[in-house]
Parts: structure tokens; sequence; C-alpha cells
């Protein structure tokens, strides 16, 4: 039953295939959990949907910052 | 206010009215609220963005599995 | 694998019994998946963390809005 | 770190910039936090993906209500 | 309509009341939508509950970082 | 920027240490970023809030199934 979701950016199929299967390996490890039980959601968005510190991140990658 | 959020694959416009009627129908009548307090999202995804065990929906299905 | 959530005030344990069994059996109905596909999420929290139109839901219960 | 996610209908850039700069400053004032720490993000969805009171705000929309 | 959600540490009544109160105005006037329609949710968690580069921020408070 | 949010049960202080810091160190080496730049959330909750198949968690963990 342990949900895990990642918020980031666009993410390829073999870095989303690697990345669900690294975290829920290591999740059912730590949590002593079969990995069955494990459900990871991806949620890929384009940088014009995130900002740290006030600042879109779209804004940040063209100001190079 | 109470808020209801679905994170499921891609659904038909048809499917979506269905799905929002009778979620926010069973919400109001069970928690004795008025409908028209329930808000409902919709976060549908493509099956690259869902795993479970550590395997993506998309490769899951792909195997027939 | 649909995860339905629900963000509400605090629900009794008979409240949150009946809620997960209708919603469950509804969005299987409706979207044609098994039952046991589905997760369901109950956020459950006192009325000081929610607000409408800029008024904390617990200073709206006070005033009888 | 706090983390502010605003879920919307679709927003324009410019907009976009302006919302994450002011929810920014206003949460960094009032938590007495360095804005860098701030993150915000933004679930921009169509009419389709929000319903209230059971109707999908897609079709309120083409209601005029 | 437009949810707001704010995860942060713990938060003194009147911290939130200021906090509601000036998000859901920014938003409204930005989106230019009345604020009637701006739901927040705020949630507070213990610093147990977070982390930044792998290390909780309740260990990081307690080593000074 | 990337968020890794964990939707699970109650977790010991030793087990959320372990587990942010493995699920950062994955996330950072797969995605190719910095550590530093991954903040991870810890949602807890007890069996009463999470519910399989229409059945709660602790029902289920109640008749042993």
């Amino acid at each position: 039953m342990p949900i895990i979701t990642v918020q980031a950016n666009q993410l390829s199929l073999e870095t989303r295939r690697e990345l669900v299967h690294e975290l829920t390996q290591s999740a059912a490890r730590i949590m002593g959990l079969p990995p069955e039980t494990i459900v990871v959601v991806l949620e890929c968005r384009p940088a014009e949907d995130y900002a740290v510190g006030g600042v879109l991140l779209a804004d940040r990658h063209r100001e190079g910052s």
C-alpha cells in the first residue's frame, strides 16, 4: 500500500523504469514490505510548472541560474 | 469543502461525468454534506506514469501481466 | 491502481468504512476495474487546516457562516 | 522547505510568473522564512479535470453556470 | 475552484489566518477569480516528516544546519 | 527541486532516516541531480486512513488478511 509520488521535470522511459525499480526496492527493503504492495506515481511536469524562491525554473534555466 | 482526488489512467468524457457525479453523491450522502461543497479533481495520466511492484504499468500491459 | 484521496474534516470509523466501501464500488463499476486494484487514502484534518474565501473553516464555524 | 501547490485551470506564462512571485513573497514574510526555501508547484489542468457539486467545470462553463 | 495547498511545519492559529487570507487575496487578484471560489489546505507537519538532501529537517535543526 | 512524497503507515525515526537517505541518493543518481535539490515528504498515517479493495487496512489487519 505505500504510495511513492515523484514530482520532477520530464523523464525518459529508461529513467522512469530505473527510478520506479530502485525506489520500490529501497522502500520495500527498508519498510520490510513486499515490493508488490508499493505503488509509484510519476508526476512529470515542464519547468514552467515549478518555482523556487519565487522564480519559475523555466526562467531560472533561461538565466542560467 | 471536501476534496476528492482520483488518480487514474486516461478516462473518456462520459466516464468522467459519471465518476464525478457518483463519487460526489456518495460522499455527500455519507458525510451529510451538500453536494455543492464537494470538489473532485481527476488526475488522469498515461500508464508510463504509474508503477506497481517496481514495474511501470505500461510495461506490465505490454507483458500482459 | 487507481488512487482515490479524500480530504475532509474528522470522520468516525463507521463513516470511514462506509465511505471507502461506496467510493471503491462506484469507481470499480464505472472504470470497469476490480475493486482490489483501488486504493483509498483518507486525509482527515481539523477545521483549522482548511479555508474557503480566505477564512479558516474553524473561524467560519465559530461565526456560524 | 515549504511547498505551495496551486491546482487551477490553464494559466499564461505571465500569470504564472506573477503568481509564484506573490505567493512566495507572502508566505516568506508571514512564515518568517527566506524566499529561497519556498517551492511552488503549479498543477494546471483543463476544466474536464475538475468538478464541483458533481458536475464537471467544463460542463458548467458550457451551461454558463 | 482553485485549490492552494501549503505543506509546512507547525503554524500558529494567527499565522494560519494571515496566510490563508493573503494567499487567497493574491491568487484571486492575479487569476481574476472571486475569493470565495478559492480553497486553501494547510498540511502542517513536524520536522521529522520532511527531508532536504537526504537528511530529516529535524536532524538538520539539531545539527544547527 | 524534485519532490518525493511517501504515503505509508507510522514509521520509526530510524526508518525515516534510512528511507529519506536511500530514496534521495537513488533519485539523485538516476536523475543526475545534486542531492541537495531533492525534498522528501513523509505522510505517515494510521491504518484507519487507508483502504484497499474497499476495506480499511485497519480492518484487514484485524481480520489477518
